[in-house]
């Protein structure tokens, strides 16, 4: 794939993505209709939809239909923009700005935004269960299985949880990875395991492969995330920037040092590229996206 | 059943769903060891467990095994606990007492209780989507779409969103009725359902029966609710009495009066009973739940 045609495939993925998340939320015209335009808010119109193309590429190494991968894209990009609402509010990172908009606790207020995290989370789940082909019901359960574990305890919020308890704290690497891999990284291994279990061309070699892989990509997202916190600007990141530094968080930029982080970035990167040498052309996209996420400046 | 085994028959139910939920949370020495003590704290040891005796009282009426109804009744209870939570937090009620114990973000922090609340919500499909039995898979997704739904937007999470933007509105009853279908009725609902769906003894006209049942019985548990709260002491209910009135929030007591409440009360009552009657003696546990959840004074 040329850059060219990375760059269009993106656009288009992004793009269904939009038009896939719009259908699944409800319009705003329903009751509670405040409640439904804030979760419209906080999901649409906005954000690179990494967790989404993360999808799409791993399910083109499993042969997956774009169609199915809809809704699994779907359901991880709506955990990740309720883990996103919840901690910008007040009672943890209290911040104003995401995706160059106020956070929705600004636009509407605390409480909507508690209810919208929620509601989407459910709506989350909700979308995967949809519009069950019978064949695949076990995988349908298998894939729910994935999601509620990557966003739960011992996920997602469980990371959360560790990186609240950080603050101030002067970690050993080890303990920053351990904080990382729930925090970031289970989303985003879910959404490469969730993207190939779309398909029917995925092995348990090939799924091996992707596991090993999606534990990089997830890492090397979080340790370019933390680079460019404390090296981009507010308004190329539409977030605040150097807000880790500003809470105290310990990061791969506070705990190594700039270039270091950056050296242990490449590696990282090296090391998603190679987990997927042995799949051939259908990983190209996996592949030029992995570059993506090495490179981004945003 | 006479009185004295529907009591035993309970105290059993609550006592091996006390069992079930402490089998699935995760054990609190395990990291993040805050997050999952609080997770347990928010669980354990308390609660009449309405849903989960729901659950079971109606999985007899589908001849579902005890051991299948484990599974839905700490899904339903856990969705529950987790909107407990997050109902009690400052941006919410602002409540400081539930189940006779320290509300979670007293106990413990508000980011602790925003993230308990979110992890036990992932935990409920987590244990629902568990230990498939692959001749069930399908029945399996049907009941996480309906545990989502319930949840959701246009379920549990939208009836508190309209509950919070009707402080301090004169409603009409039509619209009281619309906000707590939603706000505990989904719920009660959905613990009916994924009981019956628990079995292979309810066919399409029985599950009609049952929802027609879980409607009035959901409606008539909100009624009692809002009669104890005016009527009933702080230390009776081991939750703040009161609040309603306190928060100007519009009740069915306050709407149509005490006196009239009861009636309506009664009414529902006697519809849920009704609703039960073709069913037979398998649907004798139910009725005398009814009984209970009319008769309740906690």
């Amino acid at each position: 794939m040329s850059t060219q045609d990375f760059a269009a495939w993106m656009g288009q993925i992004q793009s269904r993505t939009e038009t896939a998340l719009d259908r699944v939320l409800p319009p705003a015209h329903i009751a509670p209709q405040r409640l439904h335009t804030a979760m419209r808010y906080a999901v649409l119109g906005g954000g690179k939809r990494v967790r989404p193309l993360l999808v799409h590429a791993a399910g083109r190494v499993a042969g997956a239909a774009p169609e199915r991968l809809d809704r699994a894209a779907c359901a991880v990009e709506l955990i990740h923009a309720y883990s996103l609402v919840h901690d910008d509010m007040p009672c943890m990172d209290d911040d104003s700005l995401r995706r160059g908009k106020p956070t929705v606790h600004v636009q509407f207020d605390e409480a909507t935004a508690l209810l919208v995290g929620d509601a989407l989370q459910s709506l989350a789940f909700q979308v995967l269960a949809a519009d069950l082909a019978a064949e695949d019901a076990a995988g349908r359960v298998a894939m729910l299985h994935l999601l509620a574990q990557a966003a739960g305890s011992r996920g997602m919020a469980g990371g959360q949880a560790l990186d609240l308890a950080n603050v101030g704290q002067s970690l050993s690497p080890e303990d920053l990875e351990f904080m990382h891999v729930r925090k970031t990284g289970a989303l985003i291994r879910a959404a490469v395991l969730l993207g190939a279990h779309c398909g029917d061309g995925a092995d348990a070699a090939v799924l091996e492969r992707l596991d090993h892989y999606a534990r990089a990509a997830g890492l090397l997202f979080q340790v370019v995330d933390d680079i460019l916190d404390c090296s981009a600007s507010t308004a190329t990141l539409g977030k605040t920037a150097g807000k880790d530094q500003l809470h105290d968080k310990p990061t791969y930029a506070s705990l190594l040092g700039l270039a270091q982080a950056r050296e242990f970035a490449a590696e990282l990167h090296a090391r998603a590229r190679e987990s997927l040498a042995d799949l051939g052309d259908r990983a190209q996209g996996l592949a030029e996206l992995t570059d993506f996420i090495a490179r981004r400046e945003f």
